[in-house]
This record gives structure tokens, sequence and C-alpha cells, in this order.
């Protein structure tokens, strides 16, 4: 089909549109006949292959092994953690029956009654509670401990409200599962893939996060502490982008998963969880995009080179097409991906906006003239620049040039994140702050779950994080005026 | 947890109660406490992700793009093709409820009733009807042909009687979901695919395998042809490995899926499907493994070198880690993953055992003489035999070697296989190879639904496929006595 170049709608009228409209023309994506689940297109896939791969070998990089758990959950296995009954077993997909049959009206197939279950089964909106019920069988003495599994899957959570890759009713995602004899260990384990995630995020992505613990509140369902990665849209609203969990013992109590100590004793087990979905694919378009569509960072594009021959007629086509092979040769021996785009049917110009609009990172264009001089025009998506510059030593310019671009990249993201980072000390400040910039706001708070609460309802920002690398200082909250020992980060957030 | 080793029934007893302990002695796969889902382990993980890691190179070299679509079906989706409703909505997992609540009898959740869903859905047993409903509005023109798309995902069939990775409820595959303009180019694409899947299986899996067409009784629900690809396991019964479906227009015409042509006009679209799944764990298992375990082909090994220090005290436990992680580094330089198994926690004998029981190719045993005369023993797992051979060159040797293993293993697969296809010319000869040798019978055939159907009956045995290089030969149906012009291939399956 052909990509619809024109008419996407600007990021300054209408943000949220902007992102809608660019997910669809762009090929990333698309709303499904069922609703609140996505149809991921081969483009966009393709973006998250790349960033499975990466993620996958960083999990292999620190000793973690992929395992695969079922996709039904007993319903009864939600309620044996009290709070992860609350913030999961409530709005989810539940199979209540394992056949249909032909319809006695005979139109079509109906539920088949007498095939109803006698436990409901849940599509599984997150794995806790299968695995550690699991885990309890493979978990006897020290030695079977550390367990470091990771699974990538699919999810289910009935939400109400979706959009394409930043809340969809399914999305795809990978969760890891570990088991540890200490509660040092797990809160290594924990502390270590959050900054694993923040890795990806900064050096893959180009996306600047800040680091931190949640509050209370904005706790996993089952967690005593809870890490994330908090990145700033350029419309000034945060977004969750990773999270690990310590979850202390609360699993293994829930699933009696105990352990033979080296002394003898038994003791129960302590656990972390953690994950990142395809909500990152929203991040990277949110993070970077324009009025011309994506801009992807050269680590994670599909596409990092693509080649566009300027032509008039069969034959010159034919020449040009044969040089271009020629440097695509060249690029791909250097590991870099190119697609040459000999077709007949469409303009060049139609071309360069179809990838300006896919964010592909460079692009060269030979023209009639180039093959006479020996040059070729290179453009840069980041900036929109262009250049002509020899052929000779492309290669090499253009390896050098992507890391340029994905260092930039992430560099206006970091100065536009930055810029975004405003202190406010009264509640006038903080409330003029979220409606006219956006942004973090580093405020203080008396740290009860009241007060969260309350400026939540009053202002829809809530409390981003609590950043790792917090700095002591005293003050006042922001909303009660009781005392508080450190700044904290709110924001609105998607 | 540690491996038993111990107690693994022999193939020669029990070939099904040999199978089922392997899997879970191996650390391949275990039940789940859902009915028929298996969880798959992290060692029987490693090999499903080195399957597709080389399928999904395979697919992409042959034009595919990777793709995802929704895990759930709207029901009234599967009555459209009339015979895919039959094969495929009647045992399957219903989604009839999005919301559990807090039980008024103050235990646990239960359903709520008010979140009944409008049409239920099915959780997919395979995709055609979601994605066809898709490829409606990806296609207008012959410009957008053909789309080659391919889905790696989980999918679900309510089997009643269930083993792991054989038959699962949920099991993980790929499908692949193609669209073309001509129904010559959907039979090229069909047979390409097979021819995939025989080079995979062949080559990677070490299994040989027969192609065919299925039997009209036998094809895909919904397709007008299925190719397949029919291993056989030592124990004579034959595996259906791979099938790859021609489905005309029928899924075009059930959505509704047309193009212009060039010329103008309207038609509709030719589609084919193929897929494999994690049945082909099963396959690898059952057709090269013995009484001591796995037998693994080096190219789909997660461990192709173990490596393993026969010592007395700390000090020679050191040295000789030391000179082993020394080889080790020179193995992996080839680009051979090996482990070095210095725990001295088990005997070396347990580690012997247990890397024969997990199929690693090829194990290295140091010992205090090897130390002083610079040699090594190696072990092969495929012939079981020990040679002790000079630690120069040991790099070189092994790559030889583990192509020499690879290659054995096929051949034996092979030799077995050929000695197990048998021609029978009577009825009773039919059935007296299949009660007492077992194998692929060569026979003929009438070509009607109702000997095919009658033959089941009488002898479990079924149609595998009708080969591709078939011969012409007049003869007479083994059951009718009417007149055949070629031999199918029988046999009793899984």
């Amino acid at each position: 089909m052909a990509v619809e170049l024109k008419d996407l709608t600007k990021v300054e009228e209408n943000y949220s549109k902007w992102y809608n409209e660019l997910v669809v023309k762009a090929g990333l994506a698309e709303n499904s006949a069922v609703r609140g689940c996505m149809v991921i297109k081969p483009y966009g896939y393709a973006i998250w292959e790349k960033m499975q791969r990466v993620l996958d070998d960083m999990f292999k990089a620190t000793g973690h092994e992929n395992a695969y758990f079922p996709l039904f959950i007993p319903k009864s296995f939600f309620s044996r953690e009290a709070s992860h009954v609350e913030g999961f077993a409530k709005e989810c997909a539940v199979v209540t029956h394992y056949r249909l049959m032909n319809s006695p009206e005979g139109e079509g197939v109906v539920v088949d009654p007498s095939a109803k279950l006698e436990e409901e089964l849940i599509v599984r909106p997150t794995s806790e509670t299968i695995i550690w019920n699991t885990y309890k069988n493979w978990i006897t003495s020290y030695r079977d401990l550390p367990i470091l599994c990771n699974q990538w899957a699919n999810v289910v959570r009935w939400e109400m409200r979706t959009r394409l890759f930043l809340r969809t009713a399914e999305f795809l995602w990978q969760e890891g599962h570990t088991a540890h004899a200490t509660r040092e260990e797990a809160i290594e384990e924990a502390e270590r893939m959050i900054r694993v995630y923040q890795d990806f995020a900064q050096n893959y992505m180009g996306v600047p996060v800040i680091v931190g613990h949640k509050s209370p509140n904005e706790r996993f369902a089952g967690a005593e502490d809870t890490l994330t990665i908090e990145a700033l849209m350029q419309d000034g609203k945060a977004l969750q982008s990773g999270t690990s969990h310590f979850l202390g013992q609360n699993f293994a109590k829930a699933f009696d998963v105990t352990y033979a100590t080296k002394e003898g004793t038994q003791e129960y087990v302590w656990a972390t969880s953690w994950g990142v979905s395809t909500r990152l694919m929203g991040a990277l378009i949110m993070a970077h995009s324009d009025n011309n569509g994506l801009v992807l960072p050269p680590k994670l594009a599909p596409i990092q080179v693509a080649m566009v021959p300027i032509y008039k007629g069969e034959e010159q086509l034919a020449q040009m097409k044969q040089r271009l092979d020629e440097i695509a040769a060249e690029l791909r021996a250097k590991g870099i991906s190119v697609k040459v785009d000999a077709r007949d049917n469409v303009r060049s110009g139609f071309k360069f906006a179809e990838y300006e609009l896919k964010g592909v990172p460079v692009r060269l264009a030979l023209g009639p003239r180039d093959m006479q001089n020996g040059t070729i025009e290179l453009a840069r998506r980041d900036t929109l620049t262009k250049e002509v510059v020899s052929q000779e030593g492309i290669a090499e310019r253009i390896v050098a040039l992507l890391d340029e671009i994905q260092a930039n990249i992430y560099k206006k993201a970091l100065d536009f994140r930055n810029s975004m980072i405003t202190k406010a000390d009264t509640w006038e400040e903080f409330v003029d702050i979220l409606d006219n910039k956006g942004g973090f706001v580093e405020a203080h708070w008396d740290g009860t779950v009241e007060t969260e609460v309350a400026i939540k309802e009053a202002t829809k920002a809530t409390i981003r994080c609590i950043p790792l690398d917090v700095k002591e200082e005293e003050g006042k909250c922001i909303y009660s005026g009781k005392p508080s020992k450190f700044r904290v980060l709110f924001a609105r957030s998607y």
C-alpha cells in the first residue's frame, strides 16, 4: 500500500493526534478488529526485534537464561498475594469455556455450555504467580539459587482507554523473574537490571532517563520496592519506560517457596521481577520524531541508509543502480543496513518523503552530475541537512556519521529533558510549571500517601520517582507544608 | 536442582515413558499447574531459541518480514470460512468476561457477571482469520502484492490428551501468511517454504524427512493443498513436523480481499500459510536420543563442548581450570559454545552422566596424566566413544569433529528411516508390517476418502503423504482392490 506522506498533523497543533497518525502512517502499528489489541506491522516489528536482540544480549551478559511459562493462570493463584490481586486480577481476560458448538439455531458457532471450566483461567497480566508456583518445585536448597530467568511473552490487561504502543490490552514484553538466597542479593539484582534498562534507553534508544524509586503508592502490586526509569516526551509529559521490582519474600510466602541454607535451616526465598514492553516503541517515537515523521537512532533503525537514484530514462537508472549497489556493498561490509530504492513507479521526491517519514538516519541521492563528478548527496534525518560529498571513502564517512547521529539524537533529547526539570518551592509555582511549562518538577513532599493522592487529584501530576542520586535538602512539602528532607520528581505522565 | 541421572526408563522397555521422563530429566520442559500447558525450562528453551534463529534467518533470506497480530479472534471470524470453523473453532479457549471482582462471600475473586463481552473472543488456534481481516486493509492493488509476513507466537488448541512438546494446549510456533496476485505464485511460495522446512530438518536437526502432499482428508481446514514434511521416530511412528498450505482464494473470499490488477479488473487474492512449532523439539528428541539421554546435533546444541577436570585437591583443580579456560578460549574463538565445569561439589562421574543426559556433543576431560603429557580425553556423545588426543590443534580437531558428528547423526537417522520404508502389496502384508515392524508402508490406495478412513479405523495408520517424487506405477488399492496409479506412504503417527 502507498505510504501516506501528506496530511500528518503538526506536532505543535495536536501532539496526541500527531502521534496517533505517525504510528499508522509510518507503518509501525494499527488498531485491530479486537478492541484494544494492536497489529504490529513489519516496519514497527523490525524496530522491536532490534530492541529485543540488544536487550536479550544484555540479559545474557548478566547471567540470565530465557524460559517460557504458561499463558493462562488459574484464578485462585491471584488471591494468594493480597496486594497483587488488587493490582492485577481485576481488569483481565477471563477464559471460562473450552469449546464452541454449532448454534442450535444454525447460525455460526456458540459457546458450548457443557464445556465450562471448573476454575476460570486468566490470560496472564504478569507472571509472578505462575512462575513462583513453578519455582516451588525447582528450589530445595541454597545450591539451586540463584535462579535467573527471563521470558519474552505477550500479556493482557483489559485497559479501557488504549493508545497504540503506549497502552494496549495485549502487549509484548519481557519479564525477568529471579530467586535469591538473600535479601541483599535480590536488591542488588533489582538495581543491576534497572541499570541495564538505563543503559539500553540512553545508549540505544537515545532517550535520557532518570533512575529512581517509585513512591509507595506507585509501586508494583506485591513489591517492597519498585525502581523505575522515567523518560520525558517532547510534549513535557513523563513516560515510565521500565521497572525493576524488589519483591521481598512476598511471592515465596504466597507460594510456600523455601530453601535449605548451608546451615540446614529453612528460609523463604527472595525475589525480583523486571520488565520492559512494546511501550518502549512509544517512548522512542515520542522522544525524537518531528513534523516530517520518525527520527530513529541508527542503532535501532531497520534501514540505516536509504539510497535513491535521480535519473532520466531507463539506461541512466540502470547505470545509477549499478553504482549504488557497489556503494551499498561497501556499506554492508561494514555492517550497515542499506536499502537501494530503484523503484521506477514513484518519483524521487516521494521516496525522500517516505524515508523521512520512516526515520531512516541517512539518505544518499545520486544524480547525473554526481555520476560525472564522483560525488553523492548525503542527507541527515536528525538535522535535515544535506551536503554533496565524494563517493570515495563514503563507507568510512557513514560509519562515523551514524555514530555522530546517534550521539546527536541523545544530546538533543538530553538538553531538552534537562531544560524541563524545574524546581518549585510553593504550590503556586508548582501548579504554574505543570500548567504552563510541563516537564519534571522538583519539589518537597512530606512522604505520605495522602499528600501524594491529594496532589494527583488537584493537578493530575504524580511522583514519577525519588531519584537514586537525590540530595539531602531541608524543605517543606509543597502541599502540606510539613518538613521534608529531599525533593522528589513530579510530572504529568502517560 | 540436581539433575536426575538415574532411573531413566530404557528405550526398549517403554518408549513413551522413556520420552516423557527424558524431557523432564534433561531439563527441557515440564507440565504446569494449568492442564495441558507446559513450562519450557531454560535448557529446552535454549534449543528452541537456536531453532528460531536459524529458521528466522531462512525466512528473511527468502524475503519474509515478521509482524505481530492479536492473540484474540472474534468468534464470528471463524464462521466465515466453512471448513476452517469445523477444524479450529471447536476445541478452543473462550474468553467471555473481562473483569473479576471480590467474592460477595469474601473468599477470593469471582467473575464479574456485569463484565460479559458482547462477542466472545477465541484465543488464536491459528491466525488466518484475523490476518486476512487485516490484509483487507493492506491490499488495494497489484502493487501491494505479494505480502510476505511471518509471526512468532503462542497458540492454543484445547487438546484432551497432551504430551510435552508433541501435543500441548498452548504451544509456541511461527506462522507465515502470504498474499499473492496469482495462483501460480502462491503455489510456488507454499513449495518454497516446505523446502525451507526440509532443509532445516535435515541440515540442522539431522532429521531426514519425506516431503509430500497430504491426502484431502488430512489437509489443513481451509486449504486447497497441504504440503508436509514427515519424519520417522525411533519407535517406528511418523511425526508430521511442518506443513505449508496453498489456501487458494478461500480466505480472500471469506474476508472479501480483492486487488486491482494492472489491467484494472478486481480479483481475489491468493494465499498460503505455513508453520512449524515446539513440536519440532519432540522430533529432535525422539529421532536421536538413547538410554543415556539426549543426543543433540551440534548445530542446535546450546553447549557444544563440555570440559571437566579430573583432579585431586584444590591446587590441581586451579591448575586444570586454568588450562581448560585456555582451551575454551581457543574454541570460543572458533565460534564453539563451551562450558568449563569446575564445580567442586559433584564428582566427575556425575558430570559425565549429566552431559550425556543433556546431549552435549563433545566432552573433554583433563586428568593429571594429561597435564603432564599435553593430552586430553575426548568423548563423543553420538557414538559414546572416547580417545586421548593431543591438546595441540584441539580447536581445529573439534571444529572438524562437530561437522562429522552432525553428519553422522543425520546418516544414522537416514539409514534407520530408509530401512523402515517397506512395500506392501496385500492387506495381510500391510497389517503385518504395521504391527510387527512399523515405519512407513508404501502401498497403493484408490484415492477415496472412504478407503482412507476405513484403513485408519482398521489399523490406526493414516496416509502420511503422497511424496512429491512419487513414481507412476500401476497397482491395486491395498484395501478396496480398485486401480491405483502410484503408492502413497502410510504409517501410524504421533
